[in-house]
Formats: C-alpha cells, sequence, structure tokens
C-alpha cells in the first residue's frame, strides 16, 4: 500500500495546527463549526485514517483476546472446542472485541507466545481452553499479571480457591446425575454407566453424577457400583466391545449413561447388534451425531460458557478488559448443562 | 499495566543516544561490543520491550490475516470450515502469521469489518471462506486493492479468467469419479447418486463426477441417468425417506454415492433397514460419523487448501503478505480430493 496520509498532512491542507486536527478527531464539540467543517474536508479529501495501532501503541489496549486454536480433535466430541470458539467470537464481537488465533507445540511454546503477544500490545487477554494441575502456563501468566481466563478447572488441590486464577467450567457430575435422573423417571432402574479409565478430571466428575443417582434412588451398593460400570478408551469401537460383554455379564441393565458420545454410539451399535435397540442410552456433548442417531445427550451449553468467560475478563457489561481484585466465589463460574432428550432415529 | 519504559529511557539508562539504542536493536553488529553491552543491561534491567504495534504502525504489515467466522454449521459436515481454520492457523504460525477472526451479520456488516481492520493496519490480507456470483465483498475488496483468497470459487461466468479474484477450491467433480470408479472397480455397475437439488454451484459439480463415470465406463443413456439419482436437502431424514423410496423403486442398484456424509448416512440407515447392508454406499467430506460407522468417504484435503491458500497470499515460501501480477493460471489452485475406502463397520 502507498504511503497514508498522517495529521501533519491534514493539518497542511486545512490550514490549521495538528491540535486542531487532534480536537476535530476526538472532541469535535470545542472545534468552531466552520473550522470543523474544513477539516473534515482534508480528511475526506486525503483519504486520512485514524490509526488503530497508534491508539493501540498510546493505550496498550488492543481490544483483543488472544486463544491458542488446540490441534484438531478428530473423532465425535472433536469440535467442542471450536464450537466454544464460535460462541466466543461472536459474543466478544458483540462487545467490540477480537479473537487472535494462534498455535503452539507445547505449553513453553505457549508461553513464549504469550510473551510475543504481550510485547506487542497485541492482546489485552488470553482464554486458555485447557488446563491442568501445575500448569506452567497459568503460573506465568499470573506472574505477569496478564488477564486470562480458562475454559476447564486445574483439578488441583486449590480449584475452588485461588482468586487469581479465573476459571468458567461446566457441571459435569451435574450433567451426569441428570442423565441418570431422566433414564430412572422413565422407568429403569439398573443403569449402567460408560466412561475413561480413571484418573480424568473430567471423566472422574461426570462418574461421580451417575453413582450419586444410583446409590442415593436407586440403592446401588459398592459392588453393584464397580459391577455395572466399565472404563474403556473414548472410542467407538472400544466402547462397542466393551458394551457387548457387559450386557452378556449383565443381562438385566435397563438404561446406559455415557461420559462422551463416542462411547454412546459405541454402546448403540452393541445394543443394536445385542438385539436390544430399545434399551435407553445417553450421551455427553450434544454432537451432531447424537442428533442424527437420535441419542439423547447432555449439552454443555457453550453460550453460556462463553458469556461467563467475557464476563470474568471483562465484568458484566464491559467493552475492555479490567482487573479487578476478585474473590474466590467471583473468580469461578460453574455452568449447569441441560439434558436434549430424544426419540430414537436408529438403524436398522 | 503501568507505563512502559521507552526507547528514551533505555538510552538515558544507558548514557547512550537513542540511535544507538535503535543501533543495538537493529543492528547490533555495528555497535562496539562494550557499548552493546551496556544497551543489553540496560533494556533488561528496565524490562524495555520493542513495540509491534509501533513496527506495525511504521511499515503498515500486522503479520495477521483476517477471516471472518462463520456462524456454527450444525450437521455432520459442519466442520469442514473449522478444519480449513485449523489448518490455517497452523501453517500460517510456521510462516509467522496469526490468524484474526471477526463475525459479521451479512455481506455489507462484514465490508464494514473489513474497512476498520484495513483502516487500523489490523490485518493484510483477508480469507474469505464462501462466495458467491456478485459478491459485493470481494468485488470491494478488489477495489480497495486490498490482497484476499477465498476458499471456494465464486461460480460465476468469469470463475476461471479472472486473476484479481484469487480462490482456491476442491475438484468436488473429481472426487465423486474417483467414488463412483471405486464402486464399479469393486464390482457395481448400477451406481445411484444422491445429492442436493440444483441449483448448487457444489452439489452440481459434484454430481457431474458420477453422471461421467456411469455414462462413459457403465453405458447410462439420459433415462438411466435421471431415474438413478435423487435430490434431497442435506439431512439425515430426508436421504433415509429418499433412498428407501429409490430402493423401491429400483431393486437393482448395487452402489450408491452421495454428495455428503449426511446423505450417506441416511442412506445407510435406509439400506439396512431395507436388509442391504451389504450395498456399499461412499460420502463425501470424511467427516468423524463417516470414520465411526466405516462409510468410505470423499476427503477434501483441507491441509492441502491451506498450503495452496497461503501460497497464493504470500508467495511460496514468502512469510509476508505480497501482491503481484498474476496470470488467471496463477490465481487459482483447483485441490483434487482423495477417497478413503473403509471396511464397514455398520450397525446390527
Amino acid at each position: 500500500m502507498a504511503q497514508l496520509p498522517t495529521i501533519t498532512d491534514v493539518a497542511t491542507a486545512a490550514g490549521v495546527s495538528r491540535q486542531t486536527v487532534s480536537n476535530v478527531l476526538n472532541s469535535p464539540d470545542i472545534v468552531r463549526e466552520d473550522t470543523r467543517e474544513r477539516v473534515e474536508a482534508a480528511i475526506s479529501s486525503l483519504g486520512y485514517r485514524t490509526h488503530a495501532s497508534a491508539r493501540r501503541l498510546r493505550t496498550r489496549k488492543s481490544s483483543t483476546i488472544g486463544i491458542r486454536l488446540d490441534p484438531m480433535a478428530n473423532g465425535i466430541s472433536g469440535s467442542i472446542h471450536d464450537r466454544y470458539l464460535h460462541a466466543l467470537t461472536e459474543q466478544a464481537d458483540a462487545r467490540g472485541m477480537r479473537m487472535l488465533l494462534f498455535t503452539a507445540a507445547d505449553p513453553s511454546d505457549e508461553i513464549a507466545q504469550f510473551s510475543r503477544l504481550l510485547d506487542g500490545a497485541d492482546v489485552d487477554a488470553f482464554v486458555l481452553t485447557s488446563t491442568f494441575h501445575g500448569d506452567p502456563r497459568t503460573e506465568w501468566l499470573i506472574e505477569q499479571g496478564a488477564p486470562f481466563v480458562t475454559f476447564g478447572r486445574p483439578w488441583g488441590i486449590d480449584d475452588l480457591n485461588d482468586p487469581q486464577h479465573l476459571w468458567v467450567d461446566v457441571d459435569g457430575q451435574a450433567g451426569l446425575a441428570a442423565a441418570t435422573e431422566h433414564l430412572r423417571s422413565g422407568g429403569a432402574s439398573r443403569i449402567a454407566y460408560v466412561g475413561w479409565p480413571a484418573p480424568s478430571g473430567t471423566g472422574d466428575d461426570r462418574r461421580l453424577g451417575w453413582e450419586r443417582v444410583v446409590r442415593s434412588s436407586l440403592g446401588y451398593d459398592d459392588a453393584t457400583i464397580a459391577r455395572r460400570q466399565v472404563a474403556v478408551v473414548d472410542s467407538v469401537p472400544a466402547a462397542r466391545a466393551a458394551v457387548t460383554a457387559l450386557l452378556d455379564r449383565e443381562p438385566d441393565i435397563d438404561g446406559i449413561v455415557c461420559a462422551s458420545d463416542s462411547l454412546a454410539l459405541g454402546t448403540l451399535m452393541a445394543v443394536t447388534a445385542a438385539g436390544r435397540a430399545e434399551l435407553p442410552i445417553v450421551g455427553f456433548d450434544n454432537t451432531p451425531v447424537a442428533e442424527a442417531v437420535g441419542l439423547s445427550s447432555v449439552e454443555q451449553r457453550l453460550d453460556e460458557v462463553a458469556t461467563r468467560t467475557l464476563e470474568l475478563l471483562m465484568g458484566e457489561r464491559g467493552r475492555a478488559v479490567v482487573q479487578r481484585a476478585l474473590t474466590p466465589g467471583e473468580a469461578h463460574r460453574l455452568v449447569t448443562p441441560s439434558l436434549v432428550a430424544r426419540a430414537p432415529v436408529r438403524f436398522g
């Protein structure tokens, strides 16, 4: 692009001082009308544009939030982070903020990216889409005093008490409890659980939702709890094989709740193959696949997660990132998911 | 954040001129070693950081590519644009570029966003993920001389001859031809097509791939072409109903190729319900669902699409957006998709 006109060019063309041009741009009310019109004509004829970069440099504000784009997740639930990014971009836009994407090979590479982006005042804040106990990234951001919010709890000891680590998460336990309750209220009383191997912050939390309901409302004892659950990696064939074995061993099972839609799809294939297509199943994540095959599923409500994320970064109705002293209660948001109940479409 | 140290602060602390500090930052070789060490010590103790915003303002280069995030698409193929965004972000990062996301309600709103981003030198170029004949957005960008590439042809008269509209697209016709050829070489000779209602730039192109092969290799006449295809909206239940009717009417069909994985999944449900689970099916988009249920599918090769997009914007190995005079042949890239053949997992 050609050299753009400067404020000095405008001042020269209009025969006024640079200060007057600045006043027309920033406080037009204090400029005499004929002067203002002359300056505006010069701005228009020269095609002068105010520089966001100059403003950014002066204010150190970029109206931009940085987020690492996780590597593309394959599999049925792979689109969760993308759906979150969509909700976040739309809601940030409504608040005058934009999302800047970057990638990173590992946590230390990500810290190097944080550093570059902060140095250039390219971003005002970060959103992290996954975090873990002792995560060096969140420690680094806290040390630098850089505003950030994570989608996901760190699953550490101080989860709920650290006012410096702002997070939003989905209450997976409540989601699985609602799923189990849904099957129970539909008449099921021998409800099994298909989940992931422990330890898994997210997985163990979801499993507890099932356990809570089957213990309190269906009177499961420890042995029944142990017998009516399987733990497999998050894959359709693994779930299919595990549920086939489970139904062999526990033929009276009359409902199955799952930690994910991948597991639910494998479960659906197993029950269909076993001639028990009527057996009700609930998945988790409400993916397009769940909709396509008519599986009930727990919906994470990512719009709500995005709203809470921006609330933590910018205040309730804010249009700029604010750094406030928060109490632990204010620093965390747990979003209750909702159950999407569907009549089965199914196969065959 | 507190006021950051300036180059003047560094110069004062090191007892040198601002020019010397600038030399240490930009041409360290020309600075005497003891001076350089003194300046570096001052930079380090003050925590001085070079300003990307200042550099951006000076050079009008932001090393950033803007892309509108389309509204979240539901449905099985909804993740195609997200997969493209992933590939683009990763490859842009490797070239030192970042992706800036924004949203827009409609084309004129999107043009307003383009304008704001260009005014602020926030981006060097744009990628558009869908475009159409007479699209006001691409016309506006061409008028402004703003670099852009679209993923998707405009499907207009001058598609292949307009060197100002740079685009990358996937050769859907080649994809469906490969799918049809795959079934034919497996022994099928009465292959049907399930697609979308015309006119549809993408859909009509894909349909032609099937038609080409069944005419030339299987000797279909016009009547057979008409009889062995159905056109429905892109939904699983719509495809299921249409294919159920098709199989009733044309029971000797021995293979089905589809314009999308949604249509392929509906087709799979129909053939399963009809007791013809062995009937081979090929979908399009190679979605997680296709993998989960063992459907063969045409893969768009979005990594390749991203590579070609950045090549058009930045040159073969470039690390900055370049504006070049291109011939029509150079301005467009048609990526040949690949077929992912799978042994059916299936249901039941």
